[in-house]
């Protein structure tokens, strides 16, 4: 099952999508809901953030090629994480598929993208073991984890490099049924992809990761993480368009452009 | 102005603090809202975390004596920050007053408080300047950044130091009619006065961090920033009861339990 949020002749709700149409929903995506009888194209609407995470999970470090990728462009050895540890992102940055990427008028060249596959948390869950940790999912989504490589390496925190207004873009929409094991992310940059890697091989699994979290932490419903990214990032350029595929949930398309 | 939320009779909702009692409200506490007439004692309510934050800001190290005690205690040089840059924490770990910190139990004796004042944004802002900076501000509440310092040491993330269920008290309301130079932190462990400073000398003031912050990420109501803390906590056992007093607020008080 495929949830979207969108807005349609100034009204926003939640919606199933069933080909190209949605059938309008009312209620708790979570919990109790219903159709409401109105169906719009999908064509027709314009998709929004999926949803407003209560807590904006992210996993920094997740797969072994980035790392050492990214370790050698720097002409630094790769560290390796030996434990998940989870970081976070901000709800500011959050942006909805078709949306524009704005760079900052003082940001520098090297403005990445990252594509990530997103969890989206349904129920409150707390100790979770790695056999039953899934069993706390909803669906999955999609994430570009726009980062500034400048800021990010000079400031002593992430808020401008990885949080700045519109570097989180997310969507289009939540898919229900997934097959971890068969996904696929291709990232295109202006249509030609760049980066390819199998999603589902992390350096640890998003299971692994649901559990050591949950240790400390209760997951809530509208909880996110962000599982990280494979392969590098060219130097995006305003004008360019990054699409985030990832086979079996969708593509999530935005443009970059330089502030005003 | 004294926003309370609260929960009596099992309904839970917002109100004003007159005396001893609470004048309950329905609406938006930053928006539209009316006096529904229901009265409540303050003593028979339960004190409920003010809001759940959208952005949960966090300002790390900004008193200078804090940043240089806890340097000295590891045998450090003080890193002092040139700039103001925020910092994040999680939603999951917010408590309200009266409600139980728990160590978890494969936590180290190194478990400290730290007294802060939490500015609550009320407005919708981006690109503030130091002049009008406050003017996005809806009130103040107070907020105890309780930190495992080993973990904080040893861990590549704050996500079990810092923001471990239980370790956000925040409260015990929203404050909106405040003088920042007049106030004073006092942080009680049980009834004494061990650290007591003047709230407002902050290394970057609350008008500096909004107005850095807002140039990239767009404040909207319901975001809340941590300010820091000053001074040094001892290590904080079992049974400990941590009141943070800022003057003019209120009080926070927690107990410190173990994990059973």
């Amino acid at each position: 099952m495929r949830w979207v949020h969108f807005t349609a002749a100034g009204h926003t709700a939640y919606g199933i999508i069933e080909g190209d149409r949605i059938a309008e929903t009312r209620g708790d995506m979570f919990g109790v809901w219903e159709r409401t009888g109105r169906v719009h194209a999908l064509a027709d609407v314009k998709i929004e953030v999926p949803l407003i995470p209560r807590t904006f999970y992210c996993a920094g470090l997740n797969y072994v090629q980035h790392l050492t990728e990214a370790a050698n462009k720097r002409g630094e050895v790769p560290n390796i994480p030996e434990r998940p540890e989870i970081g976070y992102r901000a709800q500011n940055a959050l942006i909805a598929h078709d949306e524009n990427v704005v760079i900052p008028r003082d940001a520098t060249e090297k403005v990445h993208y990252e594509g990530e596959l997103v969890v989206v948390i349904g129920k409150t869950a707390k100790n979770l073991t790695e056999a039953n940790a899934l069993d706390c999912v909803f669906g999955y989504t999609i994430g570009n984890d726009v980062s500034e490589r400048t800021w990010q390496k000079n400031d002593r925190t992430f808020y401008r490099s990885k949080n700045t207004d519109t570097f989180k873009p997310m969507g289009p929409w939540i898919e229900t049924e997934v097959k971890l094991d068969s996904l696929h992310t291709n990232v295109r940059l202006n249509g030609e992809i760049r980066t390819s890697f199998p999603t589902n091989h992390m350096l640890f699994s998003i299971a692994r990761f649901l559990a050591a979290t949950s240790r400390y932490c209760t997951f809530h419903p509208g909880d996110v993480m962000w599982m990280g990214t494979d392969g590098t990032s060219p130097d995006v350029k305003p004008g360019d368009v990054v699409e985030v595929e990832i086979t079996g949930i969708g593509t999530l398309r935005n443009r970059f452009v330089k502030e005003a």
